[in-house]
């Protein structure tokens, strides 16, 4: 399998397609339920903008796990598993996730390394539940440019 | 005060404005930690998209407790107190909720009735982290045209 093949796995990724219901007033979407897999708890909920083409990344939490959906534009989201112990180490996750064809939740587990680009023409808009707050001490960062990440964006 | 006075004081209605942290490539908007003012436990996180110049109205719950954001967009919120015991019974609270001059979590409790209109030219995104689940069971809906709420949604 291709570090770069967008249908790799990584142990603990859940990526879970999450119900539109129409309306002609504007859709109610859901997000995440107490009693949906993927669900540790509630820490907290906050949102990341990202403006057509700009690039956030790369970040890893230490201990915080997330569940991420995109109500608002779309994103490529890349995750890539560098955990000493994982069974998926050295696996490369491409998204697009974004209405109406890929709406979904992913439940992003501690310790993964992640990025995201806006690739619509409308900001969107991240949707973070996570298990515990914001914290500065638990939250990694690093160059766009790197020598661990088998990922070029591309702007 | 006016009923229509849109500073009216509802009790058990939480205002607290919300931060939002600049970054050129896209804003990071907080809404809701744990110990946060107005929480009261995780059920159900869900999104309400409205359309320009459209009205979802009237709605009450009767046992969930909700936390509003709208982080894209701007909506007008009503909400109208008919609550039997309630030392603000009778009055109306009208908010324009949205960034970047009002960009603020509510807090409804339960027992109230509220509705919303999309006042925006881009559609607008509610969000709604919830004390319990969705259940059709603990939901009421009301005509828009009614003769219990004080208030003319203007289309």
């Amino acid at each position: 399998m291709s570090s770069f093949d967008s249908t790799a796995h990584i142990e603990g990724v859940i990526i879970t397609p999450l119900r539109i219901i129409g309306d002609d007033r504007g859709a109610v979407l859901h997000m995440l339920r107490s009693d949906s897999e993927g669900f540790l708890g509630f820490g907290e909920c906050y949102f990341s903008e990202i403006i057509p083409g700009a690039i956030k990344a790369w970040k890893k939490h230490m201990i915080q796990n997330q569940n991420l959906t995109v109500p608002v534009g779309r994103i490529k989201l890349v995750v890539f598993d560098n955990r000493e112990h994982s069974r998926t180490k050295g696996n490369l996750l491409i998204l697009e996730i974004g209405r109406p064809d890929s709406y979904v939740r992913i439940t992003l587990p501690a310790g993964l390394w992640y990025g995201f680009q806006c690739i619509s023409e409308v900001p969107a808009l991240l949707v973070n539940c996570a298990d515990l707050p914001h914290s500065k001490e638990e939250g990694l960062t690093m160059d766009l440019k790197n020598n661990l990440i088998p990922f070029s964006w591309e702007k």
